[in-house]
């Protein structure tokens, strides 16, 4: 199948298709407007085959997971998303994985009302880019460094379920067939949180989305920031088929470390605590507490019930430990 | 060494800082502002290792043609350029390389005061993918879809060069060392053709680059505006030393067919053409007139001193010739 082809037939005028995009697939370049008074968030995230997903992965799986990882960046800046463009590259065209791909693609990008506006697809290992685009209200991003001492730290939905579904994948861990399908689908079709982002836009001090395990996402926030936190494991939110299959101690490990949730962690003053409660309860995600900002620069003071909490696990994924 | 540390090292804070930029790397997404009255030009293109660029190409030629590349679709749509996000996939973090990498990113991006906003590293097959986005003013961008029957075609500068630059770099062809390093320079340090583009916008009926072959890329303008063309081969602009190094019908069938010129190929009305030749003559490009638009929806009739030409070559580089 020559490129051409492959795009008419698997990506153009697919999906939802927004009244701000003058020129979508078809041309040298996208053409969008923005709307008055808005900023553009930018991100970009690339999944790599054998890398980033396990090589059995479905392709509705990578595909999803492609979009959805790049929205939790959107949803960790306050922006509401509106475009993507896709690299795929692709060892040969396979028909059914195609459509399997498109399938989690637009699945994705339909909920939340984003357009494919573009992209290229070249011959090469299995690894999908994607550049996601959104908008957000001038002087409105979250950002990594507004943290102060004394600000209240949230996290949304529950932590360490992706990885645990990742052990699952790969043996090392046993459950149930109904817990596994859980936490397989928290690894592979992660919820971005798109609501909640927008919905903090004038209430968090900081936020970030954690996909490296929250130690290493909350340490992004805390060295912007300039500041420490205080938090507390056993107030870590973690999900009833995880209890299920694992100990607490594993389970907390898990949270802390495993990264690939894609839950937000952000930080509030005590002046907004109650209002962004509120506000989480009008939606359908939970927040939780799970500690505080404190004044000891960069560092993290694990407890549990009060007490220091030993944790020994490494510290999030590193993408080039060797070299 | 680690991803955050090569962030730092080689990518942030680098090359030319732009103030419509309110958060650059180092947050889950970069924060831009757009100007008033201008949509948004979106690109993105991958150059993989061995397919795009031989596997001996210096790093500075792969970062140099990856941004290239993508301004040049900027370019062929009118848009001035403004930011590009990287994504890099790398076997291994090699610091010389990354060096000579870097060197040619922020040199390109640096003389078109594009500023290098954010992306991704990851481990894979070397593989580098940029989304470039700049500004056209609403209603101004070139497309491919206004060429009419009457039109005259142009193209910016020489073609054919980057191909025998790349035959010389395959041992395919012989040439004076002179005459190599002009060629395939043209092959790897390609000329985004901006300025042609911006001063193309009130002018041009259609525009697109060539990164295919002049044949299979203006075939793209004759579907999308429902026309034909005559191409005066004998007029096709060909370099001194591509000259040099061919016969005439080989030079001929380069600048067809080969690709990789990034030469823009633009069509203008009757009414247009004086005002476009004076406005090229104003900068230091040239621009020239090679054919016609035809009524004949789709054909290419090639023509040399008014005599039917047989073109035997390929007609454009094919992404996924095979499946």
């Amino acid at each position: 199948m020559k490129e051409f082809d492959l795009i008419n037939r698997f990506f153009k005028n697919r999906g939802h298709q927004r009244k701000d995009v003058i020129m979508g697939i078809g041309d040298d370049a996208a053409i969008t407007k923005i709307p008055n008074k808005q900023c553009l968030a930018v991100t970009t995230d690339t999944l790599v085959n054998g890398v980033h997903f396990l090589p059995e992965t479905p392709a509705e799986a990578v595909a999803y997971k492609a979009v959805a990882v790049n929205l939790s960046d959107l949803a960790a800046m306050g922006a509401e998303p509106a475009w993507i463009s896709l690299s795929l590259s692709l060892p040969s065209t396979d028909a059914v994985w195609l459509d399997d791909f498109t399938k989690g693609l637009f699945e994705l990008s339909q909920y939340y009302s984003v357009q494919l506006i573009g992209g290229d697809t070249v011959r090469g290992t299995l690894a999908v880019t994607i550049t996601a685009q959104g908008f957000v209200p001038i002087d409105s991003a979250l950002t990594r460094s507004g943290a102060k001492p004394g600000d209240w730290i949230y996290v949304t939905g529950t932590l360490g379920d992706a990885g645990a579904g990742l052990e699952i994948l790969k043996g090392e861990l046993q459950a149930s067939s109904e817990d596994a399908e859980y936490l397989i689908h928290r690894h592979q079709y992660p919820s971005p949180r798109v609501l909640a982002g927008t919905a903090l836009r004038r209430s968090a001090s900081a936020c970030i989305d954690i996909s490296d395990g929250l130690l290493a996402d909350i340490q992004h926030i805390l060295d912007n920031s300039e500041c420490g936190a205080l938090i507390n494991v056993e107030k870590l939110p973690i999900s009833d088929p995880l209890n299920r299959v694992v100990s607490t101690d594993q389970a907390i490990d898990l949270a802390l470390a495993a990264g690939d949730d894609y839950e937000l962690i952000f930080t509030v003053a005590e002046d907004y605590k109650s209002k962004v409660e509120t506000a989480f309860t009008s939606f359908n995600v939970n927040a939780t507490c799970i500690g505080q900002i404190t004044g000891a620069t960069g560092k993290i003071d694990l407890r549990c019930n009060d007490k220091p909490f030993a944790h020994s696990g490494q510290r999030g994924y590193q993408h080039f430990d060797a070299s």
